[in-house]
């Protein structure tokens, strides 16, 4: 009597990428996404509210990856970091994207159909019967 | 000259408890929010394509942090791990998700913004001048 509710992976969201998915790192792409000129080190770090550690840690992390490119230079003699998406680093985070839409949309279906009755609630007993 | 971009933590999406943005535990609690009666291991299981291992330890956190209430119980003779969300657990799913869709605007209006010109792209120079 067992109900029809598994549907294998359903739930899963296989593609919601682990490299892009740490908050550090979405917040990263998030900014550059947002800033296709690129982004220096100190704007970054500011508006991911990160450390020059862990700044510089995620970004090895995505520059490793291929979806950030890291441009070292100077606007006039001092020294700059510029960060920008690469292309493939824009597409995997634009089919991260369209993964996490689909849970949102899926929680969202679920949270406001609260009210709704059960169709066939779980009954536990205490012992065996 | 440098340009006005940073404003702090614009992106940082503090919102995003680290509890619930682990994706299996997503992938867990949207599996339960979408099945308010609860859903026994096996089915929370194939749902979310986890392994027995991965499900109980990912779940050992959800509970305690008080987001899961699980219930050991029998269906007949067949023991049953029962979970469900709590209260609580559906309270910080609801705004984990408001801030998920922030982050999703944000990030659409970036990836729809393509085709714009840049507003003052960076120029960095090779050496100093």
């Amino acid at each position: 009597m067992s109900r029809k509710v598994s549907v294998q992976g359903r739930f899963a969201y296989e593609g919601l990428d682990r490299i892009v998915h740490e908050r550090a790192r979405l917040s990263i792409l998030t900014s550059l996404a947002t800033h296709r000129e690129g982004l220096v080190f100190s704007e970054l770090k500011q508006l991911c509210a990160l450390t020059d550690g862990n700044l510089s840690r995620h970004l090895d992390v995505l520059k490793e990856a291929e979806l950030v490119d890291i441009r070292k230079g100077y606007e006039g003699r001092r020294p700059k970091t510029l960060v920008r998406l690469t292309r493939s680093g824009r597409e995997r985070f634009i089919e991260y994207l369209s993964e996490l839409e689909r849970l949102v949309k899926d929680a969202q279906r679920a949270t406001e159909a609260g009210a709704t009755p059960l169709a066939r609630p779980h009954r536990l007993a205490a012992d065996p019967a």
